[in-house]
């Protein structure tokens, strides 16, 4: 009896500590996916006011941001600026309406998560449209892509 | 005087245990990285002896395989050997030279890991190329593609 009497606590305070490491974790991956997101809500909401600036926070603003599109990659955050200046910006063009659609985002670890999913931009006359793969990680500013393929 | 011998091997064994957990760390990420590199080398000399099956095994086989090419999405290993079957083997099509460069594979973590490259197919009259990002995570079976993002 004293056997199973001292056995008790121990199991109920091990089985509350797992039970909460992995709750713990599923909060985490869920507040995660939430701030994810919401810096993709932003960008979106950024675009369709026209603000290249903007959608542009949603971007490593660093020198190894890398950007695939087609067969050409964009390194660095400026150069990835002035490639949406050039299609989205210059003489005789629109930034449209953008949406992002079929997202799915899994996150790795802490500060690492990949998301996949479809954009569109409606023009006047066309709707360019495609599929995005990005890598996220988390800086101290917040989540910020590192790394974006997309292809239409 | 007692103070400072005292503390010495603590200084020393502390210095040691950090030291050997990073090294543990970046042992298991170049690990991780030459396994990787193997299955996509495998790919590549499965690919250039015309043996397809052998090039599939670097994908997860599993009807949540993703594969991203342009604007449509193919879901499963099947559906994925499938697209490559008749895009490469179908009448009149050869499998031709296949190779990949300019490859950076960032470790996430002990089991997932992602890639980027360039791909190159060199066929009789044409050369499709264009690039590419992997979502890698490690199975008991090794290292497998669960997401392939590929653009031309």
């Amino acid at each position: 009896m004293t056997g199973k009497i001292l056995l008790a606590p121990v199991v109920i305070v091990f089985g509350w500590a797992a039970l909460s490491g992995k709750e713990g974790k599923s909060d985490k991956t869920a507040v995660a996916k939430k701030a994810i997101r919401k810096v993709l809500d932003k960008q979106v909401a950024a675009w369709n006011k026209g603000d290249l600036d903007g959608f542009m926070t949603g971007y490593w603003k660093s020198p190894n941001l890398m950007f695939f599109s087609g067969k050409d990659k964009t390194r660095g955050w400026e150069a990835t600026l002035k490639r949406y200046q050039k299609k989205y910006q210059s003489e005789g063009r629109k930034m449209g309406k953008l949406t992002f659609s079929e997202l799915e985002i899994d996150v790795l670890g802490p500060k690492t998560a990949w998301v996949r999913g479809r954009w569109q931009v409606v023009l006047d006359k066309e709707k360019p449209n495609g599929l995005f793969t990005l890598i996220m990680k988390k800086f101290p500013e917040g989540w910020r892509i590192v790394h974006d393929h997309t292809s239409a």
